[in-house]
C-alpha cells in the first residue's frame, strides 16, 4: 500500500538521524539553553536576514499556535482566520482553550483578499452597539500553504499587511508547510519577505524534514512569547537539543528548501498525468498537495491500493480527494499512484 | 426623548422596589442560602411543574450563558449556536474565555431547524479525518425568543429535542426575554414544556420587570452547576435575598408574564402602525422586538428625537432598524414614536 | 436572633433606594455609559484627589478581584497574596480560573510587611534552575483592612510600594471593607495616599452601604481593564446605572465614610464589652471585626440568641469566633450581643 | 565537564535510536494510532497487569500533569499537592493555566503521609464559612521518586489510597522518574501495585532512556483523557508513531527498570563516596538523586569542574547542592566528579 495521506508519514531526513546519534551520549543543558539551538537560531536569523528578531522552537504545530496566539491577545480580543484555517477547523479549540475566540471570515481556496479582510474589519469595528461587545480583532492569521495547497503572492501579503496596519492588527503566518510554499514554481515571496511583512511567522518542520518541530520567528518586539509562557502551556522540551540540532541541519546548506523541492516537484508530476488522465483538478495547487475530482466508485477502486483522504463531496457521485506529497516521496511511490489512476 | 433602545432601560416592577425597601434593615444570610431564594424557587418550580429540577440565581445574562455553559463542556467540547445567537456574536468572547469553542450554524431570521442542525452535525461528526481534530458538539444554544424577535413553536421544539437525543447533546434555551415569548399571541411553549424538553434553561429577569437577575431551571441531573462553581465565575452575589426577593415577586399572581404582556401589546400596536404607514416589515416577530426598513434620511431625522437601534444597511439608501418595547412602555411612548414616523 | 456574622447582610443606606426609586422609570443607557455612573466617577476621582485615573464599577468582589487580576498578569504570572488573602481562600479559585496562580506568603494577622515580601520575592527571582520554571511573580495584592480587621499605616504602605519599585510589581488593595479602614481610630491612610500608592485598588460598597457594587480605581495606565474585559468575564451590569447611582450617593457629603464609622464605633464599644467581661482579644482589630476568644460552651450557649463565625480551634476547648457589625448596626443590636455574652 | 546536573541530558538509549532509523522511511499513521503505539500499550497493559486500562503517550511532564489534572478537574476543584511537589515549584503556572488550583500541603523531603493529608483534607472540608468558597479537593498528586529522591513504601501507598477513598478523591502519581523508584534498593511497590493503588499514573520516559516521553496509564474509567483533550491542548504528536517506538523498547526484555538500575547503582556509588569523605547526607534518597550538604567554598570549587545544582543555603556558608545519576552515567563519569570531592 503506498500512502499519500500526509506529508507527516516519515521520520526525518538521513542527516538529522545521524546527528542526533553522533552527540547521543554528550551531556547537553535542557530547555534549550544549548548550542545547538543556538545555532540554529542564528542560521534561521540569517536566512531571514532579520538579526534583532527572537526565535523560539517547539514541538508542533497546533501547540505553535496556541503560544503564539496566547502571547499576543488579551481574553476579549481575537484572531481572524480564513474560515477554513487550521486553527478554525482542525484544532479542537486549542485556541479557544487559552482563552481566545477565533473570528472566521469567509475565504477561496484557503486564501482571503486585502480587500475581503478590510471589509470584514470595517464591518465588524464599526458595530453599532458598542465595541465592549463584540471580540475586537487584535490578530490576523493566515497560513502559507494554505489547508488548500494555494500560496500567497507577494503583492498580496503586501497589501494584507497595509489593511492590518491600517487597523492596528498583527500579522501571523502559519507556515507547517512553509518549505513547499518556498520551493512552489510560482512562489515570489522570500524568508525576508515574511520577516519584513509578518509580526510574527513560523517556520515548520515536521512536514518538511524533522521528526517534528516548528521555528517561531518574532519580529515584533511587542510580542511576550518568553520561555516562561511556553513552559507554562506545557511546551518547554526538556531536551530541547532535539529541536536545535534537528533546526540546524536543516538551516544548513539550504537543505530545508532543497528537500522540500522533491515534494513540489513530485506533486507537478502527479498533477500532470491526473490532468492527462482527464481528472478534474479542484483547484490549481502549486505545492505538494493536490486536489482531484474522482467518482466514487473510482475512489473506492483506488482506496484499496492507496492511501488518500476524502475531502468533501461535490455532488452525489463525485468527492474531492486529496493527495500529499513530500520531502520523502519517491518517483517509483509516484509512479504507482498514476498507474492506479 | 423616547427611547426604544432596548428593554433593560428602565429599573423594576413598583412591587420589588416595595419589598426591598421593606426588609432592607433586616440581617438576611448571604450567597443564596435565605428564605426568599427559597420561597422563590419552589415558586419557579411550580410553575415549571418540575418539583426536582434545580433552580440558580444570577445577575446577568451572559454570566449565565458562561457559566451554564461552562458547567457542561469539557475543554475539548462544543456549543451549536445559531449564527445570530447572543453567544456567537455579543458577548465579548465569555465563552472563549472559559475554554470553550461556539460552533456556528447558519439560521434565519434567528432560529434553527432541527433539519438544518441534523445535517450540521452529521457533517461535523463524520469529519474524514478523526474526531479528536474538530471542536466534538456536545450542547445546542437556541434562544427564545431569538436576537429578532421571532419565537419556537412546540413542534419545533420537540424535533430540535430529538436531533439531540440522536447526537446525545443537551438541549439549552436562553430565555433572556422568555416572558416575551410567552405573552406572545401566537406562542405554544409554556414553562413545563420548556422543562420536559430541555436541559436547562433560563428565565430572564433583567429586561422583565427585575433590576437585574436570572433564573436558571437545571432539569438535567449530570449538569455540575454547582455552587462552587458559580463562586468560582465571580457569580455568586453576596447578598442573593436580592435575586430570590425579585423572581418571588415576578412569580407570584403570575406577574411575570402579565407585564410582559403589555411589552408584547405595545409591540403589536407599534406594529399596526408601521404597516399602516406603509413602511416594510423586515421580519414577522411577534414579541417585543419590531424591525423595520427606513430609508436611510427618515431614520437620520427620527433619531433626532426617538432612541432606536440601526441593526444594519439593506441597501445604499436603506436600514433594518429596531424598536424595542418592555414590560414599562406606556400608551403615551407608543404613541408619541408613531406620530414621529 | 440578633446576627453579627457579616457585613453583608442588609440592604442599602435609605437615600440609595430612595434615589433607585425616583428614577426607576426613567429610561437610561446601559452597560455603565449614564450619568450616573459619570457623577460618581468624577466623586470619586475627586475624594481621591486623581483626575486622571480611570473608575470601573463591578458587582461583586471575588469578581473584582478576577477581573483586576487578570487585565494585569499573563498566564505565567503570578499575584503574591498574604496567606491569609481573600483571594488565596474564600474565592473558590476564581483567579486560577482564569489563568493565573496566586502565590502566598507567610503574613501575620493578615498582614505582610515589606521585609518579609523583600525576602520572599528575593528568593522566589534567584530560583537557581531558570526563571522559565517558576511562575514569576508580577504583582501584589493585600487587603485593607485585611480578612482580620487589621490596618495598613502609611508608613507600612510606603515600605511596600518601595519593595513593589524594586521588583517592578503593580500594588493593589482589595478595600471590601475600605470604608472601616478609613474610619479606623488609629488609620492614617486617606484615599489621595491609596491613589499615590497603588497601581490599582478598590472601593467596597457591597459592605459599605450598597445593596452592591465596588468601584475599582485604575491609576497605572498600564493596566487593561476595558469594558470588553470586563464584559469578556460576564460583568459588565445591564443597567451599570444602578451602580452608578449607589457610589454617586455614597460619595456624596462624605456619606462612605460616615456611614462606615457606625460601624468601628459599634466595634469599638463591642470590644470594650468584651474587655471588661474578661475574655481574651484574639488580636488587636480596629475595625468592624472583633475576634475574641471564647471556651467552646460559652460559644455553643451563645450560639442560641447570637449568629457569630467560629474562625478556628485554639486549644482543645476554645475556639476565636468572629464578630461583624457594620454601617446599619444599632445601639440596641450591640448591647443585647453585650448582654449575652 | 562531567555534568550531574539532571537526567535529561542525554539523547536515548541506542536500540532506540537503531529503531527509529529502520523504520524511517516507512509511512506510518500519525496522530498515536499506528502499530508501534499499540505495541507498547500492550506492554506496558502487560506490566502493569491491567488489560482495560487506557494508556495515552504525551511528549514531557509538565504537559502531562497538565493533562491529566485537567482531564479531571472542574474549574473549582483542586489539586492536593505536596508543597515541594513539581506542580506546585516548577511549572510555571501549568495547572492554573488549565483553570485548576494547586492546593500546597506540607511535606517531609517530597514525601506527604495519609495522617497528615487526612488531617489537611478533614480541616478544608469542614471549613466554617461553606464549601463554594473553598477550592474544593477532587484530587491527590504524589510524584514517586519525589522531587528529594525519596520513594513510597507500599504500605505507604495502601493508606494514602485509604484517605484518598474516604474522601472520595482520585489518586495519582508522577512518575517522571519510576524506572529509579522501580530499581531503588529498598523498592516494594511494583507497576502492578501502581496499577491497582492509583486512578491514573505516569511512566517517564524523557528521564529514563527514551528521546522523550511519558505514557499515561489510566484505570478509572472516569478519566475523561480523550485524544480530542490532548489536541485540544496541543499535545497530541502528528509522528505519535516516535512515542509508540520508544516505549515499545523500553518495555521490551523489561528494559526500563534494567537501565534505570544503572543510574540507582552510580548513585549509590557516589553516595557511598560521599559518606567516606564525610560530608553529610542532606536526606536520605535511594534513587539518583543524591543531596548533600557542602561548605559554599568547596561548592564554588567543585563547581569549576563538575556541573550540579544548588537546591538552598542550610546555613550562613553552606548549601544543600544535588547530583543526579541517569541511566546513561558512566563509572568513568562517577569516578570523576569522586575524586573531585
Amino acid at each position: 500500500m503506498i500512502k499519500f495521506n500526509s506529508d507527516y508519514m516519515e521520520g526525518a531526513h538521513p542527516r538529522i538521524l545521524q546527528r542526533l546519534a553522533e552527540i547521543n551520549f554528550d551531556k547537553i543543558s535542557g530547555y534549550g539553553l544549548d548550542c545547538y539551538c543556538d545555532m540554529a537560531r542564528e542560521k534561521i536569523l540569517g536566512a531571514c536576514e532579520a538579526p534583532d528578531a527572537r526565535v523560539n522552537f517547539l514541538v508542533g504545530g497546533t501547540q505553535t499556535n496556541a503560544i503564539v496566539i496566547d502571547s499576543i491577545l488579551r481574553h476579549n480580543e481575537g484572531v481572524v482566520s480564513p474560515a477554513t484555517g487550521h486553527i478554525c477547523t482542525h484544532e479542537a479549540g486549542a485556541i479557544e482553550a487559552c482563552g481566545h475566540k477565533v473570528l472566521p471570515m469567509a475565504c477561496k481556496e484557503g486564501k482571503i483578499s486585502a480587500q475581503a479582510l478590510d471589509r470584514y474589519l470595517n464591518e465588524v469595528t464599526s458595530e453599532e452597539c458598542g465595541m465592549e461587545h463584540v471580540v475586537e480583532p487584535r490578530m490576523v492569521y493566515i497560513s502559507n500553504p494554505t489547508e488548500y495547497g494555494t500560496i500567497y503572492k507577494y503583492s498580496e501579503l503586501c497589501e494584507i499587511r497595509e489593511v492590518c496596519n491600517k487597523y492596528e492588527l498583527m500579522l501571523y503566518v502559519d507556515g507547517a508547510r512553509l518549505g513547499y510554499a518556498l520551493a512552489a514554481p510560482d512562489n515570489d515571496v522570500t524568508l525576508p519577505d515574511l520577516a519584513r511583512l509578518c509580526d510574527v511567522f513560523y517556520i515548520g518542520g515536521t512536514k518538511v524534514g524533522a521528526l517534528f518541530g516548528e521555528a517561531v520567528v518574532i519580529l515584533n518586539k511587542d510580542i511576550k512569547m518568553s520561555r516562561g509562557l511556553i513552559k507554562n502551556r506545557g511546551a518547554l522540551l526538556a531536551k530541547g537539543w532535539l529541536l536545535g540540532v534537528q533546526f540546524d541541519t536543516l538551516f544548513t546548506d539550504n537543505l530545508y528548501v532543497e528537500i522540500a523541492k522533491n515534494g513540489v516537484d513530485q506533486a507537478m508530476r502527479l498533477r500532470k498525468a491526473i490532468e492527462e488522465k482527464g481528472y478534474p483538478i479542484y483547484l490549481e495547487s502549486t505545492t505538494n498537495q493536490q486536489f482531484v475530482v474522482l467518482e466514487d466508485s473510482k475512489a473506492a477502486e483506488l482506496a484499496k491500493c492507496v492511501g488518500f483522504n476524502i475531502i468533501e463531496k461535490t455532488d452525489a457521485n463525485h468527492s474531492v480527494v486529496r493527495f500529499v506529497t513530500s520531502w520523502a516521496t519517491t518517483d517509483e511511490q509516484v509512479d504507482a499512484l498514476i498507474s492506479c489512476l
